[in-house]
């Protein structure tokens, strides 16, 4: 019922995958590359020209890439000059500008904002509007959760910009603000509506305003297994993670190099 | 100057009602059914299909009802598989997913985010940019303001999906957090930039991080009428209301079982 | 790349300046004044009609005016009857309602939604994602940060909507709550996160929930300039601003009229 190759755009210089479809109204810049069997819904624009385009009228396009298997939402604007692994989704009016360069599986919800020059490591989960300041650094398998908002001017305004930096399997609630050039440890858990403004280790309970670090991750109990600890979350969860099925114990002792980017 | 039928799709297994007015570029996909004079405008997705679709090859999009008298603004994209009940509005690019059931009246404000799997009894107002997650259930009249959210998991992430579950005539002011299960009752005043993560009981004022009852909402003055009480705000704000030129107390008495869903 | 006209709708009513550039599926309706050399991006609205049109036969929309050199990123919703002076850029997906007064070189972020009867001085820079309500003042020089909502209605719902007034150079962080009627003086720096709920004097640092003044902005030491203060910010801060490249000191002596409204 969809894709009908209605009052599309496609720019002869874009190259375009095996099997992709793409919606109605849908604008296709130059020098953007989609992986085979991607799908671009409807109303999107990919690969959309940096702020120079309009003064400069020596203008190219920078490469775009996003990889196969990828699922992008309609209403959509991606920005020229960025990179996606495989598997990419993203949910509707997502806006993502240049220099962004992300692993595989990242998942982007609905209304999320990335300002640009932001790395993801692979299968991290942006939920529904999600604010993301440029210079952040993001690892592997963090989830953040709606209306999160990372900044980068310690002074605002000054001519500094350096965002968070946030450690692998880190969950960061909703609501939450992590202020410039915090760096967060690995695993840890960041809660509703908490103002981050100094570093943290690993395995924190880290809440409030300005937020504490409260307990180990590791004395929160299961709500699901009675006498259980729910953290570590990966022992836990499964659904969409490379050890569905396995379980992360397995997972990770059989192929522990994908765990990171390097 | 609107409506002139320029780059529209139509199912063909869409039901359009009388005078409907479809605005430019909006796509309706099947068995999506519009009630008499409702209007469309521009730029919409009605009866989005479901995630499925991208992978069941024999998908069938689930009903997709909109009510009489509704007007839906533009760049708004409606999950196939919701029913909205007559004179439903919503603002600019507001997504509501699949299976919510809303009674009559209900307004849900510019870019407002519903998850699915919601309910929402009759004359209830969502604000801008509300997000309320899955599994959540609202009562009548309830008002909910800008940049609330209501999440449905305790322990990000698990696999408990349970949201909260808010009373007639309770107000929720902006940026507020309400979490998992949470169940505030009816006639609640909920403070600006509350994270409320217990119960309430009726008639409440609850305020803070986490939240707490500090008073009856009857103890808050009228800034519009001097010496008298606020709230229950129904006696004091009739706009829009059912009880709109006879007041609250008079339509209360003559009119009773509208107030309820059962 | 851009701007081949396809689909392109303009009201035979509308004045488009001299080298306007349009992008593709954009709607203009009935009496817009576009200025010399702007650019309206793709899939915008810029004209929208007020609610009355919905019920008005004899409806006739409002004059909009767009100054000079005006850049509107895509999916853009202008409504009808609203000033802007020249040199306004707008991110995407900004929604601007009725009655919006706003001066020279104003900027509006991705996804912000400016609800219409608001008055912006000079220079004004709201990042993305900013909610301000009905009957808001904003002076020149103000910068609004990220998921910052300025509220209107101190009983909600009551009848009362008045907005907040914020002095000129006022700098207010992300995810801050400005509650109705609050008189914020010229040059405060507001924190992330807080809620503020009663009228503070210039110069002043307010944080926190309910906020507090705790400090006077003098006392915050620049991160750039070891040994230097950083507020009042315009001595080290120039980028976009009209003292760009001769300094705020040097600039304001000579054409100290220029910075404000009257």
């Amino acid at each position: 019922m969809k894709f009908n190759k209605r009052n599309i755009f496609i720019s002869p210089t874009a190259k375009i995958g095996e099997n992709v479809k793409i919606g109605d109204n849908t604008v296709i810049y130059d020098n953007v590359e989609i992986g085979d069997n991607s799908i671009i819904c409807n109303d999107c624009v990919i690969g959309e020209p940096l702020s120079s385009y309009y003064s400069d009228k020596d203008y190219k396009n920078p490469t775009t890439k996003i990889g196969e298997n990828s699922l992008i939402r309609s209403h959509t604007i991606l920005y020229a000059g960025s990179t996606f692994g495989n598997n990419f989704t993203c949910g509707h009016r997502v806006t993502i500008r240049e220099n962004v360069i992300a692993g595989e599986n990242l998942s982007i919800g609905t209304l999320s904002d990335i300002q640009g020059f932001v790395t993801f490591g692979n299968y991290c989960r942006l939920h529904s509007n999600v604010h993301i300041g440029q210079q952040s650094t993001i690892g592997n398998f963090v989830f953040i959760y709606p209306y999160v908002v990372f900044t980068n001017d310690p002074h605002p305004p000054s001519n500094i910009c350096k965002g968070p930096t946030i450690g692998d399997y880190t969950q960061i609630a909703v609501h939450s603000v992590i202020l410039p050039m915090v760096e967060i440890g690995q695993n840890c858990l960041i809660g509703a509506n908490s103002t981050v403004n100094k570093n943290f280790d690993d395995e924190l309970v880290i809440v409030g305003a300005p937020a504490k670090a409260i307990c180990s991750v590791k004395e929160i109990k299961s709500k699901e297994k009675e006498g259980e600890m729910h953290y570590p979350w990966m022992y836990n969860f499964e659904r969409g993670m490379p050890w569905e099925g396995i379980g992360y114990y397995k997972w990770k002792f059989k192929d522990f190099n994908i765990t990171t980017n390097s």
